[in-house]
């Protein structure tokens, strides 16, 4: 995607860029150090201002950035990106760290400078939200859960804009809904519902 | 869908029921009285013993009955109940409730008994997940935010077994993906992830 093809979502759209349940990419840098995981359990928590719940296992490493940094980005991730996906939601960026690299390096992946905090943005994804955790420790320790409001967002123009997605004629850039092990459902037609009489 | 379709899903498997993002009908009974919303926040919190979070408005009568009754059921609807969604997720409760009906009257929604729990299930939702509260009284106030185990988990086996989605020749079946509005996305066509070499 041609960095003219992103635009600003206004921040009371942001939760729609997550409301369909999309697996996302989380990605967090701190102190020269940066990394990027996958997380099917992500979703809006409110609409404005904007926040995000997403569960982060104890163990890994993004986690450890993000908690350190107070920030994060939830990229959104389309079907041209499922190796992508499984590979950064399978691999330890921990390891790779200890040895002078990173997931970005190690896997080709691309990134541009988020507009408010120090992740970085992974090129290829049709959406980007900045998030600023919010300080929730109870949640944290008991339950992997990290609440966030939504600072800033961006969305790839030719599959989101008005506030709506909008696939048709772009099936590689369809979302990616994780069931389980690698397994994907990308995201399908659209279908509106009517209010019934009583 | 006869009750012979209906399944049980093994607790370990639960989380693969919201893994990829469903819009969900939270229906909730106390004391006589029951209630059913739509809701598109929700998501996995844990593997096992399985967890949920979903997202509950302090102004929904569903949530009062929740709130009373201790449990909840997670139903999963589909294409074919678009309408149920938007209409149960436009319509108070309360105010039927204060003219003596619900909404399963008003619209004429069967349902069937849970196994764990007095909420009553949906019929002709792909799947169901029993779930009884935690006591997190913070995340409510403060965030809307609601945790519980799930307890007892059933789908439809036309479109889920051993632990996966197949959709394929069940398009009324797909699960709904809620944008905004009453526009929705159905849930499409598989994909599975590569790892990528380093």
């Amino acid at each position: 995607m041609s960095p003219s093809q992103r635009r600003p979502v206004p921040l009371s759209k942001a939760y729609r860029l997550l409301n369909h349940g999309p697996t996302v990419l989380v990605s967090a840098a701190h102190d020269g150090q940066r990394n990027i995981m996958a997380a099917a359990w992500a979703m809006p928590l409110d609409f404005e201002p904007p926040k995000v719940a997403v569960v982060l296992d104890k163990s890994t490493w993004t986690r450890q950035l993000l908690e350190a940094a107070g920030t994060f980005v939830l990229n959104v991730p389309c079907a041209a990106q499922a190796d992508i996906v499984q590979t950064v939601g399978s691999t330890s960026g921990l390891e790779l760290q200890q040895g002078g690299g990173d997931k970005f390096q190690a896997y080709g992946l691309q990134t541009f400078a988020a507009e408010q905090v120090e992740a970085p943005l992974l090129e290829g994804c049709v959406a980007w939200l900045e998030c600023r955790l919010l300080p929730e420790p109870h949640n944290h320790q008991q339950y992997d859960l990290f609440l966030a409001e939504v600072i800033a967002a961006q969305a790839d123009s030719r599959v989101f804009s008005d506030g709506r997605w909008h696939f048709e004629g772009h099936d590689a850039l369809r979302t990616l809904h994780h069931v389980a092990g690698g397994h994907f459902l990308t995201i399908g037609a659209p279908l509106d519902g009517q209010l019934l009489k009583p």
